[in-house]
């Protein structure tokens, strides 16, 4: 989306420096920095030390990385040596997994001598398929926030929540729960976002980064406003992404998502998540038995990210010295509290029913035993 | 409660000094620093800049601070003035209007040569009045938490949330939604608290001084995490403070006490609301309609304050540069959602029956015509 008046990817391909392009996200939200990663050793760098994030995001870099591996080396070896290299960089991603074994099923059984060409047109195909399965997910969002317009008196702008970064820094392009958000700024829907500040890492900074740069009005709220806020009407729909969604739509999101969840419910607020299908479970079914919770290094509780009066860039301490952090790092919210899961298919009920009639392809039999497309993630699978 | 193994209340009375000794708040958590209050002008500067918070503290300075006043001018001039100065401070804060008003009802009908000394008995008969009334709310906490012991495994902890700094420095002692922690920590109870953040102010940074300083198991969370930890049963109880209380038990109280509310009832966790009864609004039924809520300073979403890695305690940007910020200050918890109240006479039911059986003197006729006694706020009476 824009930055400066200018249209922007996460990442892009320089052929003339046969180099991946991206902008180095440790710096945002307030230094704008580009990147060139020149090999594979670098893009692992860079998706290891979070210069890049984002399920779709960490994908699409981490199938440039295995371009650049082939074009260095194309043996048997190297390939294996990079799937094991690139995955150990963020081992719980579920596209980067997924990215990694599309490279190999696609270049294994290739000669070396074709493995360079073809890993980097699979790259640029995964890159441009991430930003289309968003670009859709923005249609059939904006029709949903169509409906909303009716109902606002002249001038009133359409309100809505969102929560940590599921933006277009965190994919391709276009993002998942931001996706319509450009798409109805773009028709000329007058629109407002609030932003939820997402602590403890305040993704909700990136998400205020986005849509100031593309010019969308917005406020960056703490992480207590939303009930607040919805029990007062000034809350027309929330739209969250998710880091893994069940067969049967309990959504996997980042912290705090069920809160606002739960205050959507309380106050008849749509709740909606976007998501592509690679982030779908279809071997979960109950997301908060099946899916363990990542548990994070106190540190980021107890401190927080900012910019200093003297301009530094750095981890100040908010808590007491020595106090102890918990730090669960994303929470389950249960399919009964999510009005519709927003996919690149069309908008559905989250339950396995709504689910199995977008993507029949995974519905076969009890959905475990189902035929597993290539746009399904495996963790298990993969060794 | 406990600094260093000693212990403090949050101001006390220095008779050679003649003056007023206060925990200088500003520097908490990071630093503990007393300061000497000699004159009414300067606990008025304490008030204002927030050297003291909390509906309880700010009470008594002002009790100290007319006492202050008097023994320099007891004349009719300096009694009114020192009630407007101080008023001006923080003209929301119901106990510091309540206060004022019982130095001016006593002080009026005196001579000026008695007033000085009425005056500083008046004020240790408040500062008195607020610690028995915060050791009574701990003694029924107390017993509640009592109620959930029988339920824990040999070894494990009763498991508390909590919300904001409803402790001891935001009173003169005790605390209120603190008391039945201190109370059950010091008779032996295993107990785990986790401490909310509470942004945009990050008043859990105080809480967890308070309890670290009291040696009391804890962890510092952000506002995100309740749901998640109530979800997997890891909270027994939630037990917060309250700004203001109306008369038929809805909640005002920091931005965010909603939500966790809304998360108790979800997982069957008890929700508790520890307060004092002169923090009880009597004139006020409904409090979504009738509580206007404060909208503070956007930086104070948009920045946090901290100690940074040179040590300097400041506020450091987290936003883009120039983002807009939202900041309601309080919401409102309807009573339906809280399982009871925590007052100095025992515990009730949220609801005008629950109170009005504990606080019968309030509850004649419809409740807005009942005799007000001296412990009640009278936002309005007072010009």
């Amino acid at each position: 989306m824009k930055v400066n008046g200018r249209h922007y990817r996460s990442l892009w391909w320089d052929d003339h420096a046969h180099a991946l392009m991206i902008i180095d996200q440790r710096w945002l939200p307030h230094d704008f920095r580009v990147a060139e990663l020149r090999t594979a050793d670098n893009c692992a760098v860079a998706i290891r030390e979070m210069w890049v994030r984002g399920a779709p995001l960490i994908g699409a870099t981490a199938a440039y990385a295995m371009a650049l591996r082939m074009k260095a080396d194309p043996s048997n070896g190297a390939l294996d040596a990079a799937w094991d290299q690139l995955h150990a960089t963020r081992p719980t991603a579920i596209n980067l997994r997924w990215a990694l074994d599309r490279c190999r099923s696609l270049l294994e059984p290739l000669g070396p001598p074709a493995r360079a060409e073809a890993a980097l047109a699979l790259a640029h195909e995964l890159a441009d398929e991430d930003v289309e399965i968003n670009r859709r997910i923005g249609e059939h969002g904006l029709a949903l926030i169509r409906e909303i317009t009716p109902r606002k008196r002249t001038g009133e702008p359409v309100r809505l929540l969102t929560h940590c970064n599921a933006g277009w820094v965190a994919t391709v392009d276009w993002g998942t729960a931001t996706s319509p958000m450009y798409q109805a700024h773009d028709a000329g829907i007058a629109l407002h976002v609030w932003v939820d500040e997402t602590r403890p890492r305040n993704q909700g900074a990136l998400t205020a980064w986005e849509l100031g740069s593309h010019g969308i009005s917005h406020s960056y709220v703490v992480d207590n406003a939303g009930g607040h806020l919805m029990q007062h009407g000034l809350v027309d729909m929330v739209i969250v992404g998710t880091d893994r969604t069940t067969r049967r739509g309990d959504v996997c999101n980042k912290i705090g998502t069920y809160l606002k969840a739960l205050a959507a419910r309380d106050n008849g607020v749509p709740f909606y998540v976007a998501l592509p299908s690679p982030t779908i479970d279809w071997r979960v079914d109950d997301g908060f038995a099946e899916i363990p919770i990542e548990e994070r290094a106190p540190q980021e509780t107890t401190h927080v990210l900012g910019r200093t009066e003297a301009g530094n860039i750095e981890h100040v301490l908010v808590a007491p010295e020595g106090t102890p952090g918990g730090n669960p790092a994303f929470d389950v919210t249960p399919s009964h509290l999510v009005t519709g899961l927003i996919t690149e298919r069309g908008v559905c009920e989250a339950s396995a029913a709504g689910l199995a009639a977008l993507f029949p392809e995974h519905s076969a039999g009890d959905g475990r035993s189902g035929d597993r497309g290539p746009d399904s993630p495996a963790p298990e699978s993969a060794g």
